[in-house]
């Protein structure tokens, strides 16, 4: 396995900082967006339409994959990189999450968690390694621990018992470790920070090639997300990538990476553009609205996607209200390229220290 | 206008024939077929993969765009093709049979047609001119005549009635001809073999630049369709192209460019795709079907789409199983491709002297 992190420079300012991620799969620029692909597919769009926006690394989730199609199918493929036509970096979500989002949840014991499928309400047990040996069918170049996903509000003690248990299953996710795909721990702990430090601090012990920040943004208030995003990425080890899960808009990148994240993914440029919400340079866009019916001009002049490139705000309108699958199509591909020019003029920002002076200057377009 | 048709060569045995269509937008190898962009985009792709698999030609719909989003955005952008980003040849039907189809129909008087719109029941009157400026606006290179579209079945005395005024139209809208576009009239007098002729021949008379097929595949069955089309196209000159409207299955291109027709289109393709079955050479694919399950070849191992080089039967199964968009996508390239290869394979085959042969190979495995 060839993996590597490597810290390549520092904000003054912030804990913002540079490097790079290496995988057998190839080289990852960090910080990074990762967008997701659930089901083995980013919705709307082809891997070809993803190189051409320049992604780097996708999000598969573990928990989705197991259920349909099944790991068989994908080892008969050879993995999931060849089932889904994707040669690039991979990073597998162990579904922890989701397990408590969308199944049925049946049980969480020491030993592993019990929960009805959310597809044909089946019962199924899952330990901790088979989370991992799911994730090394897949062949993903990160696994991610399985952890139980405290929901909010959540008393001391529930969040104490769940960090624990989470605590435990790391390490035996440790323990399994294939040594083919890097593994990363990640902290619980809820919105109690001696909590959160215990669960990083004890995770950091076990030595992970990474370590993410799980349990956020379900429901807490964001200056709460913020403060335990602040707290916790401090304990994490300055050699190894960390991980905020589940991140978010364009005002909560800023404020990840300003905490030190290198890794972020999340369902927003994706699900938004479905929705006929986009991303720009001058804010955000309503597609539907009336103002863009006679509208010629690009959603974004600044934006070298193909939407920007070839359509205007008045055709992507009326796809939008005709119900068309390009709409869906165009607006994914353009709300992508927003993200991923958001990463790179922040690194390029991080590089020539002007972090806080980007952050600033987007801040008073994008207030969340 | 650069507007042009050559015969090329025909077939001795048969009477399908190779030509050239010449346009301001590019040439047109026939016969072809178009694929349907009704509402200003082929459903589930981007002019992009229109350009990738070959397509030459594209259909719009002039009820349509008049209705949604209206001929004022659209000329603001300078026309359909900018407005949709498809800079070769368009052909746009008048959209006489969604007339009839779609709208509740209020009154066909030789004046012209008063209907509602299927989108928002307001009453609306077109004359034959206002349906002729509607495509002058939208800068198509070929234009279609309004027409009645006589339903199924229809008496004698109806179906006259009904191409009558079709006649007069066709003579109207040639009449406005604004020379900067092709005008094709369009035949009807439903299954009834002397209104056939005798529309045909009127048609003929006005010295239209092509002669459409209008009307069938309304209900009547499938030896009516072929035995109306056989006797129509005989009618038409042999220096215009002859378009049949609505087809049609692959079986169904194969007769009618057996009976010298040059063009034509059909919803199959990327109706079929979207619900799941596909064409390959070996036959029709449900990919819903448990066998394809753990099916890791390609749809068609001789299809060189972007589908098919990439991706697997299991796969494509799986995205249509979870309802994902990106089925729609992979499903239409490899449908719209394989009727691509299709008329590249016809016209080989015309060109080669082995028609009938290709045909007969062709319908042991598509018998419709």
């Amino acid at each position: 396995m060839a993996y590597s992190f490597t810290p390549l420079a520092h904000d003054i300012k912030t804990k913002a900082r540079l490097g790079v991620l290496k995988t057998d799969h190839g080289t990852v620029d960090t910080p990074v967006f990762m967008p997701v692909g659930t089901l083995g597919t980013v919705k709307a769009v082809t891997p070809n339409d993803l190189d051409q926006i320049g992604i780097e690394i996708l999000l598969g989730n573990a928990y989705h994959l197991y259920l349909r199609p099944g790991i068989q199918v994908i080892e008969a493929h050879g993995g999931l990189h060849r089932f889904i036509g994707w040669p690039h970096p991979i990073l597998t979500d162990s579904g922890g999450y989701q397990i408590m989002s969308l199944g049925r949840l049946v049980e969480v014991k020491t030993e592993g968690v019990t929960f009805q499928s959310h597809l044909d309400g089946s019962t199924i047990f899952l330990k901790p390694e088979d989370v991992m040996s799911i994730q090394k069918s897949l062949g993903s170049d990160i696994a991610m621990c399985l952890d139980e996903c405290t929901g909010y509000p959540a008393t001391y003690e529930e969040t104490k018992r769940s960090m624990d248990i989470s605590m435990i299953w790391a390490e035996r996710c440790k323990r399994f470790d294939s040594g083919i795909q890097a593994v990363f721990g990640i902290v619980q702990g809820g919105t109690y920070k001696d909590l959160r430090e215990k669960s990083a601090k004890g995770l950091v012990a076990m030595d992970f090639d990474g370590y993410a920040l799980g349990g956020l943004s379900v429901g807490e208030e964001k200056f709460v997300t913020y403060s335990i995003m602040r707290h916790s990425l401090d304990f994490f080890p300055e050699d190894r990538p960390r991980y905020v899960m589940g991140m978010g808009s364009p005002a909560d990148i800023f404020e990840a990476v300003a905490c030190g994240s290198d890794m972020m993914d999340c369902v927003m440029p994706t699900r938004c553009a479905r929705n006929g919400l986009l991303f720009t340079r001058q804010g955000k866009i309503v597609i539907k609205q009336a103002c863009y019916a006679k509208d010629i001009l690009p959603l974004d002049a600044e934006c070298s996607c193909y939407t920007c490139r070839k359509f205007s705000r008045a055709y992507l309108r009326h796809l939008f209200m005709s119900g068309e699958i390009l709409a869906c199509i165009l607006n994914t591909v353009h709300n992508l390229m927003f993200y991923k020019d958001l990463m790179t003029s922040i690194r390029k920002a991080i590089k020539e220290q002007r972090f806080n002076e980007l952050k600033e200057r987007f801040e008073k377009i994008y207030l969340n």
